[in-house]
C-alpha cells in the first residue's frame, strides 16, 4: 500500500471502495447533506455526497449520457425538460446539447450543491448554468411536480433514498403518479435506479416493478459506472414512447447533431444497454413489490 | 461499520474494495501463489489467489458462463477443449455441458489449486473432476500447448500476468501464435482479458490489439462481474468462426439442448455483451501497442 | 500491504487500528453482545466483544498484573474477592495466586462468554474455573454488589459503558457508594479506567473524580497495553489503604510467594506506573465532572 | 464509520493505524522522502515522512520533551547541542529553551523538511530558526559528527532505519562511536529508540545493548505518545552522567526556569518514564545481539 491517504466508501452493510486520496478540493455540510469535492488517483476529481460517491471526472460521462440521451432522443420534440436532483449541473449540460430543448428547470433542494458546484465542478456543469433556457428552483422535487405540467422529459437524478433523508419519497408509486400527470401526452420519465449487480439488484427491480403499475411502457436498462463499483440501473418509462423501436439509423442521426458530440452514447451502446443479461430479467420478471408512500424503500 | 473483520484487495495503484468477511475455510501456500478460500457477507465463498479475488460463489456463474458459452456454442464441433488455468473446476463444468465435447484437457500449474478446490469448492467444479472427459496436467500451459494439434476450443483462464508471475508469457504474440498452430482449422481460442473499465482499458485492448496480429477474426466483449469491482474484458478469436454472425435461433437451440441450463448467457445477453460501449470501441481502434516476448505485458 | 485479511476496530470516532487476522477462531451473539475469538498476526489470539478488542495473547499479562496485583498486595488478608466483569477468567487467574484469598465470585452478565472462554481461552483463565475458591455468578454486577457485604477487595473488569449498554451503570457515584458497602473496613476497589491518552484522556479523569467523592483514598495509574493502541488508566480507591506507601521490600516479599511468578509487575513496574506524567496530573486536577446516575457516561 | 477520508499507517508488517483526514496541508515528494502535512480529526495537524507518523500538533510536546530535557537538565552547562535529524525544528525549540546552551546545531539531509516546516508547522518550530544559536546543516548527520568536536548533548531524533534509507547507518556501533568521540567529556548522547510494545521490542534492545558496548552509563527509559500508536523507547548514554542520580529538587529547579515551563517532564514524570516494566528489562538483560555497520538494522 504505497498510499497512505484514502477515500472509503462502504456501499452495502457488506463491501465498500477504497480510492487513494490526492486532494480535499471542498468539505463541508450544508443544511441537507455533508458535500465533499475530492481528488482521487483513481477517479480524478469526484463529488461526494453523504459519504457516497455521486460521479466522477473520469467517468461521469457515461452515467450522465446514459441518463439523459435515450430519453431525449426518443422524444419527437423534448421542449421542457425537468431535472429532479442534478445540481452539479451535468444532467443541465447533457440536455442542453438538444437544440430542441426550450427550458430546462433543475429541482435540487440543496443550494450549497449548485453553489459548490459552480465553483468547483466546472467540469461537470461546463457553463450551462449560463445556459439562457436553463433555471433553477431550489424546491423539494415532489411538491414542485405537483404544479408541473406539460413536461417532456423528466429526468430522476436523485441521490438514494435512505430513511428520513429527502429523496425517500422520490420513489414511489404516488410520486410516479404525479410524475405521469406532470408529463405532456408524450412525455418520457427516466430515473437513475441504483446497483444492477447479481447481488443486491433489488432496488432496481422494486423501482421498475413499481413505475409499471403507472406507465404502459416500461424499459429497464444498465450500464457499467466503474466510480460506483458496480453495473448501474436506470428505467425510462413513458405512456407510448418505447426505446426498443429506435433505429440505428435514427438514433444516430440525432446524436450527430448534437454540438460536440458523445463519448459513450450511440446506437450500438443503445442496443448494449437495454440488452439485459438473463438473470437480471429472470428477477425483474420475478419481481412483485411496489414502493409506495406508506412502504417507501430505504437503499442500505 | 458494524462488521469488524474485512478481507481487502487493491486492485490497482490507486483503487480497491473490502468485503466483511465472516469465516477463514482455507489458507495456506503452494509452490506458485498465496491460495485462500473465505466467505464474505456480500459474495459468499470466495477464491483468492495471492490477494486477488478470482471468482465467488454469488456471481462465478456470469464470468464463467461469459467465458465458455460463446466459444462452444459458435463452435460446430467442440470435440476438444483445452483449458488454460481454471484449476478450480467451474470452467470444465460449463465446457462438460456441451454433449459434443469429447475430451476436456485442463492445464494448470498449480496441483494445489486443483486438490483445495475438490475439498472446499464443490459449488464451483460440481463434481466435474470426475468426468470420464476431463483430464487434468499440472504444466506450465504455454509449454504443453507447443506440442498440442488439433484443440477445437482454448479457454485461457489465467489470473493476471504479473512481472516475475507464471501468467506473464501467455498473454504474448507469440504465445497466441503457438495457440493458433494447436487449434483445428474451425478452432476458436477465448481468452479472459482483464478490466474494461473506462480509466483501466489498456491491458485490455492490448491483448485485442495483439490477437489482431495472429488472428483474422478478434471478437472483444464484455460482462459486468460485480466482485471483480470492475466490467469484465473477454476476447473471442478465430480463423473463420465469427460469433456476431450467430443468430438468436440458433444460439438459444444450442443453449436449450444444455443439461441444467444458464443463468448468464442466451441471445439477449449474446447481443448485449458484444455491443461495446463507443468509449471502449474507440480505445481500441486507437491502441497500437502489441504484447510481444521481449516486451510482455504487466498487469498493475 | 501484503496481507488481505483485517480485523479492524475503530477506538473512537477519528482513529483506530487494523490488524492482520488468520484465524476466525469462534463468531457468535450471545443475549449481550457480540463474541468473537480471533488470531492475529500482530497478538496472536484476540477475545473481541462488540468489535472491541478486549485483551490478546501477546499481551494480556499487563493488563490483568496491573488490574490485580496492587490491590492485592496492598490488602492485609484479601479473603473475599469480588470481581465485577472478568468472565474470561484471566482476571481471576491473577487474584487466585494469592493464597490468602479464600473466596473468587466472578459476576459476570453474559454467560456465554464464560462457556466461550472456557472452550477456547485457556491461556486467559489457565483453568481457574476448576478452582475451589471460584464462583461464577450470571448477574448484573450492580445488583449483586447492592447485597454483597465484607468484600476485601472488588475488581471491576468491565468493557466500556455505552449508552444503552449492560456496564452504562458500573461507573456512577451511586454505583460506588453501593461498592463502598459492599467493602469490609479495609476493602479496596480497583477499575479499569479507558483510555489515558492525551487526546482522549476526559473518561479517565471523570471515574477518578466520582471516584474521589465515595473514597477519601483515589489513586489513578497507568500502563502501557499495546492492543488497547493506548495507554490504559486503572484508578484503586479505598477508605484507608494507599498504595503510594508501599515499600518495595514488602512488594516484592509478596510478590515472590506467588506462584508462578509475574511478568510485568513488580516494585520498579509499580514506581512506574503510579508516577503519571504532567500533563495527565494537571488533567487531573481539572475534572470537576461527576458522573451519576442521572448523568452517566457513555464512552465514544 | 462516519467519516470517509481516512489517514493510514502501516506500522508493522501485521498492525496499523487509521485516523480520519479533514485536510491535506501538505504533500510533495523531496529528494529524500514522501513528505506530508495532514489534518486529522485525532491529532490534529501531523508531519508524515514517507507514510510514517513523525508528530503530531497534540501529542508531539510529550515527544521532543521526552527526547531533550533529562540530557539537558543532565548536563552541567549544555552549550553546544547537535541535533541529527529534527528538521522541523521541534527539538530545537525545547533545547532552545535552556538558556545555558550558546549554539544549537541541526544536521539534517533534507532541506525541504525544513523549508515546508518553516511554511507549514509553526506549532512545532515557534520560530526558533529565527534563533541566533540555530545553524542547519544540510548534510549526513553522520559526516557531519566524524569531525565534530565538543559536544555537550546530542540529540539523535532520525526517523526509524530502513534498508536502502539514509538512517541506517545512523544506529550502529561504528556510529556511536563516532558520537561518543563528537561528546566533550561530560557529554551525554540521547536517541529516539523505536516502539518499546511488548510484542516489538527488539529494535529497541537491540539499540540499548549496542549503545553498551560503546558508553559506560547507559540509560533506557520510555513513554507513551499516542500518535505513535505504542509506547516508545529513548536512551540516554554517556561517559559518567546518569540520569538516575538527578534529584526531584534540582530537576525542578532547572525546570522552573526555562522560560514558558513544560507540559510533559518534570521530576514525577521523570520517575515514571525510567522505571520500566518487567519484561522490559528482562528483555533488555536477554539482548545480545549488536548492531554495526556490517550488519546494520532494519526496521519493520
Amino acid at each position: 500500500m504505497l498510499h497512505s491517504r484514502w477515500f472509503l466508501e462502504q456501499t452495502t452493510e457488506h463491501e465498500g471502495a477504497f480510492h487513494s486520496l490526492s486532494e480535499i478540493v471542498y468539505s463541508g455540510i450544508s443544511p441537507y447533506q455533508r458535500i465533499e469535492v475530492i481528488r482521487t488517483g483513481s477517479y480524478g476529481k469526484c463529488l461526494v455526497l453523504d459519504g457516497k460517491m455521486q460521479s466522477s471526472e473520469v467517468d461521469e460521462f457515461i452515467y450522465h449520457e446514459a441518463l439523459v440521451h435515450p430519453s431525449l432522443v426518443l422524444s419527437d420534440s423534448p421542449r421542457r425538460v425537468l431535472i429532479a436532483g442534478g445540481g452539479e449541473g451535468a444532467t443541465a449540460r447533457e440536455v442542453a446539447k438538444h437544440q430542441a430543448v426550450r427550458e430546462i428547470i433543475i429541482v435540487d433542494l440543496d443550494r450549497e450543491v449548485v453553489e459548490i458546484s459552480k465553483r468547483h465542478l466546472h467540469e461537470w456543469h461546463r457553463g450551462v448554468f449560463d445556459d439562457a433556457r436553463v433555471q433553477v428552483v431550489f424546491e423539494d422535487a415532489r411538491r414542485y411536480i405537483e404544479t408541473s405540467r406539460g413536461v417532456d422529459v423528466m429526468v430522476i437524478d436523485l441521490p438514494e433514498p435512505t430513511s428520513g433523508g429527502p429523496a425517500l419519497m422520490l420513489y414511489t408509486r404516488e410520486f410516479y403518479s404525479l410524475a405521469r400527470e406532470a408529463l405532456s401526452e408524450e412525455g418520457i420519465l427516466v430515473t437513475q435506479a441504483a446497483s444492477s449487480a447479481v447481488h443486491n439488484l433489488r432496488v432496481f427491480t422494486r423501482i421498475v416493478h413499481t413505475l409499471k403499475q403507472v406507465f404502459p411502457v416500461v424499459r429497464p436498462y444498465t450500464v457499467n459506472v466503474p466510480s460506483f463499483f458496480s453495473p448501474w440501473g436506470f428505467v425510462l418509462a413513458s405512456r407510448r414512447k418505447d426505446p426498443l423501436q429506435l433505429t440505428a439509423g435514427s438514433l444516430n442521426r440525432t446524436l450527430e447533431a448534437l454540438p460536440g458530440g458523445l463519448a459513450f452514447y450511440d446506437s450500438e451502446t443503445h442496443v448494449g444497454m437495454f440488452s439485459l443479461p438473463k438473470y437480471v430479467r429472470k428477477a425483474l420478471e420475478g419481481e412483485e413489490s411496489i414502493i409506495t408512500d406508506s412502504s417507501p424503500l430505504s437503499f442500505y
